[in-house]
């Protein structure tokens, strides 16, 4: 009964177009090319390697596409039962007319060939996003990004503030910064000028929201006189180990605040990823995370800037009642999709059903596909659809006697109306 | 199935009549007047302003009752989904003769006009208590409360005791101990005099437990010796910014546990909340919390204090497993119902299945209301109830083939069985 | 539907044979005597002192074993809703032929010697394990444990490291060490030589994996050269207080995973427990946890020995997270069972779900039943085979459309399979 009122739903909500607030997409080169683009998402090649595989099988120079997708596929007996697996069918079952339920050394041959067949074709692009139901995409783009030569409709740029915070010490960082606006980073005031003229840019090209992500120890406050850090200035924006680098990284974050609120940007915070923990793990396949990790350590940032909306992503399953529970009193912080290590359905139902019951219905933005391939956002979208629609089923409709239209209704408003109102698109 | 089960065992425990132990009832106005006492909930107004109504127009001052209520339902078209609304909404249905299943701006004011007249009769407080099978409700008072004018058997003292602890600095809390006492505090023995006058009051009025609400980073220990904390009397009990102002707390804390001993009562302790995390939040809307927090910080105090028992509430949903944990262990500590942040039907469910599955049945209050007005009795037992059924049916009558019978007998010990032994009500 | 398919693949799974990897069996004496042996296990125990039993009657000094059981008899009806009560009667109804579903004052004498006449036959160690299902069970053996006069086929010995690594500064674990080498660790040369000898003894004797219970801050690094430690010998291993002592813990920590790269052996990992929270606790029921740790703590490690594998097992709920994360990034760390206070249905459903769904199907050891004796083997993994089956049921038949065999497949591998290729059994 619920099951089948959950899949009812689900298909309802299917037929809602969607906006997709958070990719890695190239715009110059959304769409993959071959299985190898499709299967080289890190997801395949650290799960590979995880299960067993060297590195050096998987990121061997000049391994051409063809070969490196054979080696994947060998893998994959280890890893069917993965959710990220689950997508990799999904998609070759809709895009290509692949109609096994595994992906094997037996099958893979004839799968790649029809595969880059059909992504051959030179309306592949449109035809990917039609079939998905997505119209628009958000891109992560570089600070330094000239945003020319692609639709900005289509693709809305978006300001990635990662290296500016944290690799500012990094003199090639600061040339990138140099060269993109005309100014030398000497000083904290050329340092805000360059900022400024990074919006200006940025904002006359369309983008929509500003994004980083946060290790776990940040906890931005509001810095010091801009005559006390130019005093040391060479340790605090200069020197990568100095005990005062934090306090450069500081005042950047909070300068980048500050032109969210001129330039009335979101600012998307995805909190909780330690760097290179694995460091002979593969492309991407670095990273992990700490749990211990509060929404306390943004009180002043939260407090300072009531005028920025925050979407909040959150790394760690464990942040999520906290997310909850500051999206649910301050006015300016709004959930924001399930993110990496939380991206799977066991997290993301839970995190769902405490989002759906407790946090104001216009301030949940339900999902971001996190893609590099376009190919990603059809069975992403419809992993978090299946969970949703189970939440609203038996939540909602059975546990709270709502209609389902009106389960629908909300669902439509976390799936594509919050990503309207709160990016303004 | 199950769903049948669940609501034929919950409509059972609906039948039985409750004792609520802790609210925040004002036992010389109990009962609401019109609904915006009603609306005038915290979780009203915060949500109100969270989903983006400026504080400004939900507290102005000389605001008359209907037009808050006017406004606070503009915003409800934004928070229909969230559990705190279905408690608004359940009871205008039992109480007032509501009969939709939202209140809009079209249909608001004849709900106010005839929940005002309801209100009005002269047996309200009677009638709603009747309605909501509750007859007995424990308070949570100031400690200078002289607790007189009310019925004691039906509003049972409490004695919260943060004033004590956490403003002890502050001069007009010393005061009102002074008043109250007939004692001035200038030393650790006039302390120890004070506080014992307060519980000999409290005691010979019929209270029957001790409250507190703590920090995150509270870590109670045994505390030096008298004369050496009277050698720092100041620094450690009067200046609010000393370095030793911990030591005051925790002084006070520790005594305060030592006459809970002494006059056999139960100490509540309800641990995580972080105040005035959002200073400009809506009254009683601006407290949060930090998830890193543990109940190893209670090691000295659970093990100096065998004979008090602690029924403990956690703020963070991640606390939970500890609290089954030590419960478990632990003689004197005692499960004490869903709090705030953790009181939503997500996180009720997971957090009793854990208790029901691993605490000892006779150590677990299942629930308190944490009201500040009668009529939110019946909607947040009910969503208690509806829970705490669907848990006894799947993992007790599905799960473990148990009876029923048995079933029921388990729930109402959990609703009001311990209450009665573990307070001696 | 789903409940009906849920039993039906448990019930396959039921038929798989088993090897048990990780128990506190003593291989002289496997098998319990009287039902005293089992409720004498610390679950009851210390459920019962929780439940309001004093110490004094449980371990009262020459107790004989009947009215012990008595006694624990009498706590029961606080503790039937406990999980670990559970297993108690259906190990009663599965082996002693009991057909209540209670175990009361009325009716446990007849059960006590019903079943010590059962026990009492010569061949009850075959019979129980046999009717459990299991043939292999790995043990957790004293390094300084002769690991003669049994079957070390059957019973796998597991060097066990918890003393040399946290105990070291006691004499007496020196002397155990002395004993049991030949050898005086006065040096840190010394001390590699004896854990050499330890590792030698026990490979030949068939020994299949080290193993180590870790407090919440251990936090293990590459270990100074070893003229360093030499030169502080004393304050690093010898005292138990001085602030060096955990370079002495950390050394002889980083010099055992050094041999299990050299042997060849897996490392369990049981990360989390603080040991005599409660010292007034009966016997093995004093230890509990704090949920603030986190795996990032073992990043040196698992760096510096990507040869080694790390099964982990995690104490607290929250930490699950971090494991199935951890697992999918780094190919040398594997999901080890669900440990102690995350040993109850509530939680293994909610990791069982996370790990299947996202770490690769050849890293899940599914199940440890950690049992003293063996009339526990049955029980526990019967309640584990009752969440995997669930799970498998309503992520992957259900909610993935895997055929009922595929799902099998995989409830088969992570039962057993896994611990052959990942142990070399």
């Amino acid at each position: 009964m619920s099951e089948q009122l959950a899949t009812r739903l689900c298909n309802e909500l299917t037929k809602l177009t969607l906006i997709d607030p958070h990719t890695h997409i190239n715009p110059h080169a959304p769409a993959s090319k071959t299985l190898a683009d499709i299967m080289g998402y890190h997801y395949y090649t650290e799960l590979a390697h995880s299960s067993g595989m060297p590195k050096s099988r998987i990121e061997e120079p000049g391994l051409d596409p063809k070969t490196k997708v054979e080696r994947l596929v060998e893998s994959l007996v280890h890893l069917d039962n993965t959710i990220q697996v689950s997508w990799l069918v999904e998609l070759c079952q809709k895009f290509f007319g692949f109609d096994d339920d595994r992906i094997t050394l037996e099958n893979w041959e004839s799968l790649y060939d029809r595969s880059a067949a059909k992504m051959s074709e030179p309306d592949w692009e449109d035809q990917c996003l039609k079939q998905s139901g997505i119209e628009r995409i958000f891109l992560t783009n570089d600070f330094d990004d000239p945003l020319t030569g692609f639709d900005t409709h289509r693709y809305v740029p978006c300001l990635r503030t990662d290296d500016l915070v944290f690799h500012f010490t990094n003199p090639a960082v600061r040339e990138r910064l140099t060269r993109a606006t005309g100014i030398e980073p000497t000083s904290t005031t050329a340092i805000r000028q360059a900022i400024g003229k990074l919006f200006d840019h940025f904002t006359q090209s369309g983008a929509r929201a500003c994004a980083i992500s946060l290790p776990p120890s940040f906890s931005p406050v509001a810095p010091g006189s801009p005559a006390e850090l130019d005093s040391q200035f060479r340790s605090a924006f200069l020197e990568a180990d100095s005990p005062s680098a934090g306090l450069g990284a500081n005042f950047i974050f909070w300068t980048i605040t500050e032109f969210c609120a001129e330039y009335k940007l979101p600012f998307d915070l995805m909190i909780g990823v330690n760097r290179r923990v694995y460091p002979s793990g593969v492309f991407q396949g670095q990273d992990l995370f700490d749990q211990r990790v509060s929404l306390i350590q943004y009180k002043s940032l939260l407090n300072a800037f009531p005028q920025v909306t925050f979407p909040i992503s959150v790394l760690a399953q464990a942040s999520n009642q906290e997310l909850v529970s500051y999206s649910w009193i301050f006015p300016n912080v709004v959930t924001n999709a399930h993110w990496w290590y939380s991206n799977i359905p066991a997290y993301i139902e839970l995190d769902t059903k405490a989002r759906l019951q407790a946090v104001p219905r216009n301030k949940q933005i339900g999902y971001y596909s996190d893609m590099y391939k376009l190919e990603f956002g059809w069975p992403k979208f419809s992993m978090y659809r299946k969970c949703l629609a189970r939440v609203l089923a038996s939540d909602f409709v059975v546990g709270r006697g709502w209609s389902e239209e009106q389960a629908l209704d909300f669902g439509r408003q976390v799936l594509r109306g919050n990503v309207e109102t709160i990016f303004g698109v």
